[in-house]
């Protein structure tokens, strides 16, 4: 088994090495990661600048390349030219910080997992619920191989892609795993502003997450009891029940070939 | 009626202001556009540097702001701090070339649309299928004023995000309206190798799009078709059909408080 390694905090990062080091024992390693930090970078491509990939030695793994560029850059020149072909897996991880809800639009450690999956290889992302400096990811590194070890005898599609985030706590205080859909997230006071020493504004990002009611079912309700969660995730953004309901408001304006219909 | 119009080539691109031009007979317009083209950026957001706005004047605009970050940046600022409260609706364009399919992931302008949707807002994209320097947006601005007006008659939901695609012809040519689902796009031949002066290999992302059968009721086929593609899209995306599917995979190692099963 093959496996592509890749995720959104760089390759410097503890939690890509925790992943490296207890996957290598169960497949083949292949390692595609940015050069620096590149969170919250979503599905972002560099298409206007050349990308740099410079091969990389890491211990116990077949082949390894810094990528200057964005988590989707890595998937995407990594499959298509500097790994080989037959990669059976992307795994995207483990971030430091939890991808929950909405923010998976945002995040750089999803994006790439989604690009595994347009590249036609099943994907997972990986997440820790913790932005703590020091957080240990020996124990999700662990799930992770057995979640894969798992995959590997029920099977996993090549359109598949998981979301999984695991909570910050010691594996006896975990109480197991939900498969879940995904919560939301609203932030309150988004914008920090300040002001420049010439009088002009400028803003932070940052903010609170609002304190709301999460569906039982959902990612965000999962990590608040102490599970893992396990979200599948659809690529395909088509809202199909909408169809019907355009079809009906804008069906005065649609006109066919032949048709007397005139544009709105 | 308050309209926020943004985009993701830039405050100097003529799409923006082929949208501004005919939506200020309309409505009272606000302007929140990023300072240069940040193309394919997908659904990134500043989060490590602070976000400049620079406020400009535009003739018949009520407010508008040039900002130094992604097309979401913009969204999230103008709604959460520039613009008034009461905005009614988001329009991100008109995108000088199509976006299509699975590529609606890495759209700046799609992005910036959805991320109105996540600040509660009802969104349109509007792209032109052409990359030609030179082409018209008039035809394209003038279709969504009426379509703006038809969604002011029939209703346009807060969680509703529409995404417009417009062939690049002359109006006597265009052959209606479809509402469609989001295509396939996949690409070929996606990376050019070079090598620098000192011999390390660089790569140009480009590539050409794979000729594919299209289902009839896409986007892409509706362009094919010289026809309007409006397709809605859905910003929850988990996959609700394969939670059972992997409930199922995952059975054995599912457990609850107090239940005997382990971890796998």
């Amino acid at each position: 088994m093959k496996i592509l390694v890749t995720n959104d905090d760089g390759i410097a990062a503890r939690g890509i090495h925790a992943l490296i080091s207890e996957l290598k024992h169960i497949a083949e390693i292949y390692v595609a990661s940015p050069d620096r930090e590149r969170s919250a970078t979503g599905h972002s491509i560099t298409v206007f600048e050349p990308i740099k990939a410079v091969k990389k030695k890491i211990a116990d793994v077949s082949g390894a390349w810094v990528i200057g560029g964005t988590p989707v850059d890595c998937v995407k020149l990594a499959i298509s030219r500097l790994a080989p072909e037959d990669i059976d897996l992307v795994i995207s991880g483990i971030n430091h910080g939890p991808n929950l809800g909405t923010d998976v639009l945002y995040s750089g450690t999803v994006s790439a997992a989604a690009e595994g999956v347009i590249m036609g290889k099943p994907s997972i992302a990986v997440s820790l619920d913790s932005y703590e400096e020091e957080m240990d990811f020996a124990y999700a590194a662990k799930f992770v191989k057995r979640m894969v070890l798992t995959l590997m005898k029920t099977g996993i599609e090549s359109q598949t892609l998981l979301n999984v985030n695991i909570p910050p706590l010691p594996e006896d205080q975990i109480k197991g795993i939900r498969i879940t859909r995904l919560g939301t997230r609203n932030y309150e006071n988004l914008f920090d502003e300040r002001q420049d020493p010439r009088g002009n504004s400028y803003y932070w990002m940052g903010g609170g997450i609002k304190d709301e009611e999460q569906d039982p079912e959902s990612d965000v309700a999962a990590l608040e009891d102490s599970f893992i969660s396990i979200t599948p995730i659809n690529l395909d953004l088509t809202d199909y029940h909408l169809i019907q309901q355009y079809k009906v408001k804008f069906k005065d304006y649609i006109y066919t070939p032949g048709d007397s219909h005139d544009i709105p």
